[in-house]
């Protein structure tokens, strides 16, 4: 049996009493090490739940995962995900070489940003699609998230952006020559989100992100440490939101209902 | 202190410890008791908390929650949320009436259907809005989600739909006499919700939903009686799915991804 066990978004505090339990009681645990980080760190994990957590790395998911699924076809074995289970392509991937494999396979569910981020007061119901923003390089500047943004903002949609995450990236230089030699883990802010996002409107001129549009900053959320502030653009911009995860709110600010008004109000930068 | 809690999707046990440690400490705890369901009973509840748990029925937490608020000046407060707690805008409501009257609030995320659905496969990333289908009525037949559906599909996007909840209702004929009668419960099946579907088609025909296009009903997500059927929405519109809570995806077919493919093949009926 392959149980995959969602986080959630904070402490290691924040498994449900369900996924602890299966922790206690299975033969292996692994942790999902890089899509998302907790608040928490591995020792503290390890000693709240009793138990060794090894870390699942991309290279280990993606290619060596073979052992863990053979592992479950015997014995009860714990996949760790930071948020909830399916936010990543990666684990439906996993999990169909289990089942295809004959393992049985368990999901235990938790906190995921896409519904956390409801705590600024947007409505879930209002939201269009998710858009991720990628670090731009000095050649590869993508811009079909603006384009997303912008057919959301056209039908009264707010949009989540979540920022680009970089855990265990090889140089170009490091990757041809077959050197595993990584690059320092390397989390967007929303600093450089709204940067990028200035840069393509600039480009495209369609009227997404003016310097006084209104948007929503989250870090954090869910840690203790969380913040959200509301601002204009230009002064977003200039703010020091600390550390990672941070993600970006681009608010349809025309069609908010008088309760979203109010909660963006509250955490506006005063 | 007034904590929000999210008590995720399924059993008593979908607390997070962080939740549970708050619950066992504060001196009060209610459940919103009225937006959804849990696997589990209040009695369940109260024997693993160890608390007694008052009931806060729609009318408290819309009309008299200001002994709650009041309790939470001096006290620290609970209230627990099925789901996860920003899902419903009756809680930024409660947040911002506790705020504004000076009041401490802290969150504690949970599980919210709308990342757990993606547990059927398809991509967080690729739905559009959600909507929520509401019953029908001799003369209330409400259509807008049929447009939402339609806009999401235009752009190769899924849909999340939720179907109506109705709890502590009173007849027209009651609210017109001013009593206090309550109909019984009723939560929306699948079968109503595609047969709704089909109705508004049958009107509109605009080719959102034919007999053979392919759905995803979803039952008990969370649960430990989960289901998860694909089929033509013919074929699911005469299966049963047995006890609420259901939800309905319709998926943007021509633009699934392998993985999402994969993924629903794995859950079609056979």
């Amino acid at each position: 049996m392959l149980f995959f066990i969602g986080l959630g978004l904070g402490s290691a505090k924040d498994i449900t009493l369900r996924g602890l339990e299966i922790v206690k009681h299975s033969k292996k645990v692994y942790l999902e090490g890089y899509t998302s980080v907790l608040e928490s760190t591995r020792v503290e994990m390890e000693e709240l739940y009793g138990r060794e957590i090894l870390i699942a790395d991309r290279e280990f998911v993606e290619q060596n995962c073979d052992e863990m699924i053979n592992e479950a076809l015997t014995d009860e074995i714990c996949f760790l995900v930071v948020g909830d289970v399916f936010c990543a392509t990666t684990h439906c991937d996993l999990y169909l070489r289990a089942v295809n494999k004959g393992v049985k396979v368990s999901c235990i569910h938790n906190a995921g940003i896409m519904t956390a981020v409801g705590c600024c007061g947007l409505q879930l119901y209002n939201f269009g699609r998710t858009v991720s923003i990628p670090f731009f390089t000095d050649k590869w500047r993508p811009s079909s998230f603006y384009d997303k943004i912008k057919s959301n903002l056209q039908v009264g949609m707010h949009t989540l952006c979540l920022l680009d995450i970089k855990v265990k990236e090889q140089s170009i230089e490091n990757l041809v020559r077959g050197l595993k030699i990584y690059e320092p883990p390397r989390y967007m802010s929303i600093n450089t989100a709204i940067q990028q996002l200035f840069q393509i409107e600039e480009e495209k001129k369609q009227g997404v992100l003016s310097p006084t549009s209104i948007c929503v900053g989250l870090a954090r959320v869910g840690w203790s440490t969380q913040q959200i502030v509301v601002g204009e653009a230009q002064k977003l911009l200039a703010l020091d939101f600390g550390e990672p995860l941070h993600s970006l709110i681009i608010p349809a600010c025309d069609q908010l209902c008088d309760i979203e008004r109010e909660m963006l109000e509250h955490f506006t930068l005063k």
